[in-house]
């Protein structure tokens, strides 16, 4: 179900012939009644059409239909793209009795070539018919690449529902990119609040994990609510939301981590002890991406001495942060590896699917935690076989 | 010959039993006369005990005499550790009629493993005894962990020469570190000038260089200049002398690239039309870090797309350096793939054992270069196939 379990949504997902493998690469999503909404986007410079587009739309109306296609980027594809997107958003809008404004469009795929729009937009018209609250799988299918398989995810709250669908392996296939979520709810928020309610739970989840420290033209974040169920609202119910969003965009994070390219372990970083929270998080970041943290990972490698060069060169207010080495400890799995500056001697046995690594600084109360995925053979199998 | 190829140096390399390979593993450089040096070091926030010792000696004496140990770093060794490199350049100076101070100590290799003293201290009182100017390969292999091979490079200058080992392929084998260089020249230089000259020299070099992207805890650039040539300087001859320690420094670098772990081939990135130097050198090494760029460049792909994603997400003042994708152009070995913003659909045919990527950004006049090695199946081999 994922985004059509909360109340008031309707999915579909078609084949439009835009993914050269054949597969569904054309999702659609509806919220009926009114929804708000909001949309977190990629901060990467070069920013695809849909992304210029759509932000655009959310700029002067409330979005109430998501249209996301596979199998093309629309990046690096100058004002053709943007109309390109434009003709998208209008096809959905005429479809849906909307303005194009209220529509949300999301591509991902093969970066510099044109949407092929005959398809596109035979696409949006086929998936607009099949609309209904079944779909949410079909969509969920539709919007993937190279993903081993779909990803969603839900929570309840007392009287609403969260959920969600994602796709993203990494930038995986040469020239294709994107991590893309849409989420839906039927909790009800007021025009504007959305982005409010978004802003921490993404921070959180989609801003705290790494498959290879690249961040693609395309990556988006996007939430409808419609109210669809008649819960009062009160402080404890906004709780009980933040806390159901925050657990859907978490869960689906970390399946993308789980489906990294060629990833065989997920990492758990957690900093604590640093001086602030942005320092921890810094900190754990640069752990996360760091090459010879991630391949010893994959080595099930308790490579203590790897997260130590990294956390001591993580960029920080212009250079790297202060760290005292008498004060550092390191556990992998929980068990202390280093131990306020010196090797404890113990050599804890790596394996299973999740590898926990604690890193404590000993200067303050600043925490935070990041998921990444290991480096491995086939993550340069995948990402350096197919030439252009 | 390398560091011994200027006037007035002596070296020596020997084997001292702390490699676990049997092979040589401590390399002496003296310099006779008198000479004055500089120093630059990691800038990582956990140093190594010789880094910690080293610096405290170059800020009251001017150096007279490297000694540098492969096999053990000497690192993450606590109060113990900073004993040991102090005992270890109290024996050399001992041997050579100089006080401590004068003598730099470098180490290389495990981390969180102490320093073996008595073969250390043996090694050093060896490599007095042979101390020759036939010595400088010697010490060139004894610096080496697994480096393919000896790294060197002489520059001549009218009526002066300097000369340079260096180490270093990544943060090779678990728990091995380090990019270490020594520099020597007969070209005479006042106290306390060394560093003026050294600063621009490696800023230019091995700043300007990423296999991995990480950052050791022991690197360390040295140059002795002992002014063993009665040069009379002039305004140009100090350009000549700069000129020829940058070719040193650069040369020194590219090999330590071109041995990178796993490497097939240079990447030689040339970033230009930045709003300034500082914003162009943060693009490069953005590219030049870039997992997908570097498994693109293993698979000879002319991956523009990856190119355009690294710049567009280049750290910069708190976010990410602006861009204007219409007027982005690049080429790959001189052909041009993305013209101000389209694809030109040239695919160039890359091979060889260096890839040129060119990035025209068209918003000033700011320039960075930056070398980076490929990322291949035997980086992730050679960091993930022993386990601690």
């Amino acid at each position: 179900m994922s985004i059509t379990a909360p109340r008031g949504f309707l999915a579909a997902g078609v084949t439009a012939g835009i993914k050269v493998s054949g597969g569904p690469d054309v999702a659609l999503v509806r919220s009926d009644p009114a929804a708000v909404g909001a949309a977190m986007w990629t901060a990467n410079r070069v920013q695809a059409a849909p992304v210029v587009v759509s932000r655009r739309h959310l700029e002067v109306a409330e979005p109430q239909a998501v249209v996301v296609n596979a199998g093309s980027a629309n990046a690096a594809t100058g004002a053709a793209g943007e109309a390109d997107a434009e003709a998208t958003a209008a096809a959905a809008a005429a479809e849906l009795g909307l303005v194009p404004e209220q529509v949300v469009v999301l591509s991902t795929g093969v970066i510099g070539v044109p949407l092929p729009m005959e398809r596109m937009l035979a696409g949006v018209r086929a998936a607009a018919r099949e609309l209904s609250v079944a779909g949410g799988d079909a969509a969920a299918r539709a919007i993937l690449t190279t993903d081993s398989g779909p990803k969603t995810a839900v929570a309840e709250g007392e009287g609403f529902v969260v959920g969600g669908m994602a796709k993203g392996a990494g930038m995986i296939h040469p020239r294709l990119a994107t991590m893309l979520a849409v989420i839906t709810t039927d909790y009800p928020l007021a025009a504007g609040e959305a982005g409010r309610f978004l802003r921490p739970a993404v921070e959180g989840s989609f801003n705290r994990i790494s498959v290879d420290g690249d961040c693609s033209t395309n990556d988006a974040v996007v939430l409808l609510a419609n109210g669809a169920r008649a819960v009062s609202r009160t402080p404890r119910s906004d709780e009980a939301f933040a806390a159901a969003l925050a657990s859907v965009c978490g869960d689906l994070a970390r399946l993308i981590v789980a489906d990294g390219e060629g990833a065989t372990v997920v990492l758990e970083i957690s900093v604590r002890g640093a001086v602030s929270d942005e320092q921890a998080h810094a900190i754990a970041q640069r752990i996360a991406t760091s090459p010879l943290v991630k391949t010893a990972a994959f080595g099930r490698d308790p490579n203590w001495g790897r997260v130590l060069a990294a956390a001591g060169s993580a960029p920080w207010d212009g250079g790297f942060a202060e760290l005292d080495p008498a004060s550092l400890s390191v556990s992998f799995d929980g068990v202390t590896v280093f131990d306020r500056g010196s090797p404890t001697g113990s050599v804890p046995q790596l394996g299973g699917a999740a590898c926990r690594v604690d890193l404590a600084l000993g200067l303050g109360e600043g925490a935070a935690a990041y998921l990444a995925s290991d480096l491995t053979y086939d993550y340069v199998r995948i990402n350096a076989e197919y030439t252009t």
